[in-house]
């Protein structure tokens, strides 16, 4: 038991959401996980365990596993929404009527609209004007989390007071929160990292070495915040646990759909075969797109950016795409330092 | 062949000196590699390969291999100095005789002096006061930059048109080098990420995943900033290539000693069995007590440079360390943001 118990019910019952449940039952809170999927609540009751998603990890009795999403929003302290950034709109609409002024909902999945280039919270807060959106991110491997590793994440809200109430609700011995009032920069961080995972996997596929993958790294959080500064939001946030660190986690992970999938582009794969290989959704490549519009429309030089949306959507091969970037015009690191 | 064609000879023939003087001859310089080793260089013309720290990799006749240090500084346009950090400072001293007013020295080592708290740089200028000195530093293990593969750097000056000279000798189509007037934040990061280094090979020798690896670096690089702006550097650089990218290299290295050290350590390992079993300089240990004391003398709070510091010399475990570091304070990510 780490801070006051509260009432705190996660909405969407993947491996991100299961593995949040656990953690705020294990904080002492009490906590409902709701599904819209009918089967996925009946597996789940009667299985206790997401065997799909967090093999191994068992799910306590006392988390009360659901499809009543209306029982899920009265009188509850905090509401996590957890459900995938394509489900996100729908589920805001769903849910609003049941939402009351001022409601916490901490979102904790990462996007951007395609067609509209909002972010998640913005969609939230759109969908349901009473919330009170906030956002918990960071490097968190749900299966990492399942297990009770230690990590790391932020969370961001428009005051103070809630953060620092959504620190001492997530917060425990294995789970470290810090607080930020950057909200856009904590979204626009965990978004737009999957084209950079997607590229790092890439030159992994092409048989490069850590060098190139750092550079890739470290270049295209360089480019994420020249994007996102021109947005509004704060530089350093992209150097922090939403930014830098969760695009670290995703690069280093073996298990990461965009680094597979920019893994088989880099072995020659198009991306409508990369894509049939993963057999799930590639984010990265959604985000690809957007992130192309939003320096477009911000006009901003993001050229990692500009070359993976021509290895997806032009079949340039991918091998061109890092030579044409190693060989651009000589650039100063720090443009904003005087000599 | 890239720029204007110059002389530039390379002092220390280890892995990193070696594949730079490979690179420089590449771009279609003039190059001397320099080893005060009699051996080494009489080995390195015999076989034309530096068998036990560059294998694989071919160095051409047209690279002259001497132990002829005056005639590797007269009539030398560039002077890149790639020994090891414990002997930058006797190799400059027996340099200083021979160098000219202005003389360019690009220092590739990285370190600092345990007793001065010096940065190299500033032990070179000590030591030749005539040299004007340069730093080149990046995620560039030298296997990679031997073998061809994409790599980036930063190079620093304390003028502009030197570090565009510079940025022309080196870059090449598979080096790209941006430039930068922070030469201390370069120095810095490069110095001190050794420890963080060692940090992240404790945490997987713990058996812990890429949540608490990533924290480890992203926390890890935010407090050698905080170390390095009150030292005068700029924040920037610590998130550039020399800081957080040659980090991100550093950590993902199976053949790093430091994360190989700290790996042994996470497995209960004392210190001293690890460097025994390591069986070479552990430079993170002795960066590890620098930046402790850089810390106390400049008044910063550095949480996970202290438990290194712990978990080194005074035998707390390592698990303890970790557990300390996740139940302190609740934090700010961003401490200079308004909320």
């Amino acid at each position: 038991m780490v801070g006051k118990m509260a009432k705190v019910n996660v909405l969407g019952a993947g491996s991100w959401g299961t593995a949040l449940s656990l953690l705020l039952h294990k904080n002492g809170h009490q906590v409902k996980l709701w599904s819209a999927l009918e089967n996925e609540v009946k597996m789940l009751n009667e299985k206790r365990e997401h065997e799909s998603k967090l093999p191994g990890v068992r799910i306590p009795e006392e988390v009360e596993i659901t499809t009543d999403l209306e029982g899920c929003l009265r009188d509850v302290d905090v509401a996590v929404l957890a459900v995938p950034s394509p489900f996100t709109r729908s589920t805001a609409k769903q849910m609003a009527p049941f939402v009351k002024e001022g409601q916490i909902i901490v979102n904790v999945a990462k996007g951007v609209e395609e067609d509209t280039l909002m972010t998640l919270s913005d969609i939230i807060s759109e969908e349901i004007p009473a919330a009170n959106v906030c956002v918990l991110s960071g490097p968190s491997h749900a299966e990492e989390v399942g297990r009770g590793l230690p990590t790391t994440c932020v969370v961001s809200a428009a005051k103070r007071e809630t953060a620092e109430y959504l620190q001492g609700i997530f917060m425990s011995p294995v789970f470290r929160v810090y607080t930020t009032p950057d909200i856009l920069g904590v979204e626009l961080g965990g978004a737009l990292k999957n084209v950079i995972a997607l590229a790092a996997g890439t030159a992994d596929g092409l048989g490069y070495g850590d060098n190139t993958k750092a550079a890739l790294i470290t270049r295209g959080i360089a480019e994420i915040a020249r994007l996102g500064t021109k947005m509004g939001a704060s530089q350093e946030t992209f150097y922090g646990l939403s930014g830098m660190g969760d695009l670290i986690v995703t690069c280093a992970s073996v298990h990461s759909r965009n680094r597979k999938a920019g893994y088989l582009m880099g072995k020659g794969y198009t991306m409508q075969q990369a894509m049939d290989e993963v057999k799930m959704v590639v984010e990265g490549v959604y985000s690809a797109k957007a992130a192309k519009s939003l320096a477009e429309k911000y006009d901003v030089d993001m050229p990692i950016i500009m070359e993976v949306n021509k290895v997806l959507f032009e079949d340039k091969p991918a091998a061109d795409a890092v030579r044409d970037l190693m060989i651009r015009d000589k650039k100063v690191e720090t443009p904003m330092l005087p000599w």
